[in-house]
């Protein structure tokens, strides 16, 4: 493959939030290990790079609490360097976890007040995203959630946060902004259990708003690898009911603690499976990373994992068109009825179907269970694509 | 306690599987180790325990490709039974994952006339459950899933999974029968992923359906534990969103294999919470046993492991309403602000909290934050309820 | 059960780290909750609520890097503390895992002037610990161990991980000291993979060091069941190595992160088994609470949830002692041949085993087969005395 | 690479279960799906194939329960398919848990003649083993073990499975056999937890026994990845305890049931790593797959997935060797600092240590704090070079 075809350039939409290469690797047992870097500096690094944009929480970008005059002066800096180094903001989301206030939740702690104040904190926030360009807006409700079973109603909980996605709606719309929501799902972590824990409880969850249709998913990597499901499987459901908003790639080993590992790290074949189906099904969001360098890199380390995200997303694009053009395996997609699987079980209507002898009395059992499927074949030849090895 | 409060009755609504006080032992790295029971027996032995009914697939009544003389045999003995005991059926389901022609799934397999076959063998069930007086068809789709990438189109075969719910339902309501499908999310086993995997990815699916009314969930506990997820959760999800049609009662210890413990057996504080929310909630369905006695018990075993499973709902039951009746659980349930949730966050509307001074700019952010949430008081009280301490 | 049975004494040996209560809230997501705690403070806390003794990082105590005056005058005040509450430190441990110095581990960080100062670090706490009279040293190593594959070489990072107890060994034997170590197995988080995981390998690396005797366990129920272990089944093998040394009493709910919750959260009926299991079986160190009040809670409710830890200790107690009167107990533990469990195979010797035909060649293997183990009998049984239901 | 390099052969040491391909597709909720295979023609196919050699349980040469006629016709069958082919017999087993009779375990059956039948069995079949030239007798406990707490004194059950191993060895040695057991850990399935459930847990065991040179261990991919552990990091260890006779090569995606990929499937990194390890670590016993070919294929199936077991193996050790032979990736790992963590840390002594005031006193902690570790970019050369892209 040409050298060029792993080199990132805007046309890839591979976007970072700021606080992916800015997190300073404080984690739950240890301090710091790398100073905070300047917004300005990630975008001008991310440029070079090749990426296409950079994403925020409010709080990465102006200080929690800071002043009118600090706040101007942080966005103004900001769209500056935007305006140098060429990059977007598709995407920008609420901070509603790190201060103490919101150690109960957001949109659904017990106390009133807390909720009020977030939805403001949201609605600020909303009005900079679309100032800034934004089309998206993440909503990650990391700390909805309990430890304790009678903590939260669940129940009541589920209105109050319908009640916030309604109440976030109804502003977008009165001010005309052409913005949609993403729900980013998680199962645990800060929370002992987080509401709408995966991308299916979200997706149930859209259907009950009074705007579903502007609101749909940002699943990520990892967190749908914490309950040991299939993340290739979830987005292909995300993508089947027209809910694939944005997506946040990152790498994570099995069930555990959220690592937020470099795209690839982690599970490479369904990081393969996962490509090749954005790939093929047409997906034209960003390819938003959201991945923490570990901490025990320096900048350099940090900057390197940033460059592989990329040229990791680049090669696996490779494997899967090799993989998809490859005339072996056609055939053993056929060899394994893959087409078969595209047509209509019933085209004939259900009344042809009931009248169908060859369909239940006349159907040789027995012969159709003998039939190998062919999948170790196909898989094979998968994952010699994948190695590079075809 | 009175023991009374502890002894089943009908009127409980207790309800099991033919197949799992009837489950021989068969497991991946053993043969069976008890004899086969008679459905006759099962039912008599069930109704002197106190249960309401029992269910079963297909084939748990009639051999698999049994001749029409030995189905109305076996029917007809079934419903004498039945008849006998007083015991009802309230549901049924289908046997679409032992015999090999579904080794790559029955309304998504790959060959299509295998999904023929699949459908047409649930119809045929399904009228025989109607037959019994079934209110509720469950729909588990263990082996709709894969081992390998490409082995699924994962869209694809949600089109068939779609195609499916719709050709039944249009059966069912072509007949005029009152019937309600329940779909039952697993993760993962026997397959290596399976098609909605969860409470919530069921849920979504089911908006997609043509008659979305008539299909709603039928949870069971271990299922939703192998992915770590958290029972009660899940069903309080299913709850708000009115789907909640049925429910497997069972015990899991953690993510790995499918368990199917007796229930109060594995988490034991989640089958407490459970109870809590049934109870409250007003769910007045059955309380369905999905449970295998271990392979280590003969046949006493299996009828105390099936009595235990009643026991265990009852004594749980007991504690939940001592715990919601507790004055001092009252209290500890204002002081976290419980009753603070059920309030809308902004009844005022959204004009009103963007013009609230008090909300944002005026809040006290850091006042707010030192508010202790007394949820370890809450939960200590619940723990020691559970442990017959109070 | 009088209540004086569940009210803590000294007599009960619990335990509770400066860093367990005084744990602040910082989390992966979140900035702390809650204030500093002075340990002064926290030992007359302690002492109040029954407790036995306190234990304590190095930097729990003397703040990192605090120079010779503040470190005497730190340990001047707690030493007067601990007089004046009549408390013990039965424990201290090293903080290796807090400071930067330290991403990539203390004993067996690729840089060798890391591993020296980790060492020397670790002695001169020692010291400090022997003089506050405590006979168990822990080691945990949280930061040995890697997140990718080539970052550490796993054979020779145990040399090292050797060489460092061997050191330690060779110190407080020159010294005089009668202090054994106690090391704490955990197989994730902070670390992608930690080195000696679970119990079973930290207990096989003992024998490879020069002063085996020396060096035992400190097991925690959260780690091994981050594993999804059997804790009780590890202690029990833990016991029958006779290492044992001390033991970390929270609670987890299954394989994700690590949560600390006070003993009796998570996993209940695991719990029961372990105290079961620590009261037969003879276990006289301290039972040491090591989890972290979570961070909604004030200090209220920290207070709440240490005098929870031993009151649920106690109560589990209870629960045990009355399941092992119970004659109905007694009964069935022999109907499920626990006695024959503990004679032994073959007291006649291999010949005679060898020359027995009944044990082989006329051996009815189905008749044996046929047997009933009454498992679940057994097992109700004991839920329901843990129900406190008898 | 040339594809010679991909050929197995006999010198590659590739050997197979008879009942991996033989495996016929029975699983917890399906019958089977493939026809028996005879023990002659696996042989063949294998020898054909590139294969080592093959392994057994005895009760996949010899039905269970046949007469000594059967007997010695089949040993004298599979002997002489052996000689045609070639093809070694390296290592044999006991079935010790399909029979009911085992329900409870074998060697810690509650049940004293159960116990005393299995080491007869045992015994039997290793006299077979030592006939046919096995050098390594495997010992997977699979039943032993408990799904509930009372069932099984675990200290208890230890001594009885000590004595066994005692036994065992005695007799070997009696016998003057030159045979070695391995024994193979695994933390569930069938039981709901199983004695010595990780690598660790069994070599701690084996230093309790009376001859533990002639115990070593079996460890298998999938059985150490159902704990979500590093398989990588649990062969170093049972390396540099000097405990690797023997590996079960297969694939595992995550912590859920035993799924028994061919290997390469599964997690595709850990299987680079350990490919790596082996190859540089000189291990030099048989590259064993213990896979099970999903119950979707037919016997074409199988024998491809039998020969991408060998072929994966093969790829990865030509990754691993290009990994290795790389300059960069070599300036990699010094910038990594690995060859520091080969230096010993304190080969001056303990004495110099203390003394060495540039180790503590006048260590710059900060200043070796801020040095990065150079993980990221090591780590992305490793993926590269899997992924066949440099």
């Amino acid at each position: 493959m040409s050298s060029d075809a792993l080199t990132p350039t805007p046309a890839h939409k591979f976007t970072f939030g700021l606080w992916t290469v800015g997190w300073q690797g404080r984690d739950p047992f240890g301090d710091a290990t790398r100073p905070a870097l300047d917004p300005v500096e990630t975008v001008q690094r991310l440029a070079e790079l090749g990426a296409y944009g950079v994403t925020f929480h409010d709080d990465d970008l102006i200080p929690f609490g800071a002043g009118d005059a600090t706040r101007e002066q942080s966005v103004k800096r900001f769209r500056a360097a935007l305006d140098a180094a060429g990059l977007t903001v598709p995407m920008a989301t609420t901070n509603l976890f790190t201060h103490p206030v919101f150690k109960d939740g957001a949109f659904t702690a017990n106390d009133r007040d807390v909720r009020r104040y977030a939805l403001r904190k949201t609605i600020r926030n909303i009005d900079l995203a679309v100032e800034l360009g934004a089309s998206v807006y993440v909503a990650w409700g990391g700390r909805e959630g309990a430890e304790s079973g009678a903590a939260k109603d669940v129940r009541t909980a589920l209105d109050r946060l319908k009640e916030a996605f309604d109440l976030l709606g109804e502003y977008v719309e009165q001010q005309g902004y052409d913005l949609r929501f993403a729900i980013e799902p998680k199962p645990n972590e800060p929370r002992g259990d987080i509401l709408l824990p995966t991308v299916g409880h979200a997706l149930a969850f859209i259907n009950e708003l009074e705007r579903p249709d502007r609101v749909g998913l940002n699943p990520e990597v990892g967190h749908e690898q914490m309950a040991g499901l299939n993340f290739p499987h979830g987005i292909a459901q995300a993508l089947w009911h027209g809910k694939l908003f944005h997506i946040d790639l990152n790498g994570q080993s099995g069930i555990k603690y959220d690592q937020d590992l470099r795209f690839g790290a982690g599970d490479l074949r369904q990081a393969f499976w996962l490509v090749d189906l954005l790939e093929t099904a047409g997906y034209d969001g960003p390819r938003h990373f959201d991945f923490k360098p570990p901490r025990t890199e320096d900048l350099d380390g940090v900057w390197a994992s940033a460059a592989a995200c990329m040229r990791n997303y680049l090669l696996l694009a490779e494997r899967s068109r090799a993989f998809r053009a490859d005339p072996e395996v056609r055939s053993a997609l056929a060899a394994s009825r893959l087409p078969e699987l595209a047509l209509p079980t019933a085209q004939d209507g259900l009344a042809a179907l009931l009248a169908d002898r060859s369909a239940f009395e006349e159907f040789d059992v027995d012969a159709a269970a003998r039939r190998g499927m062919a999948f170790e074949q196909l898989d094979q030849l998968a994952l010699e694509h994948l190695l590079g090895a075809r």
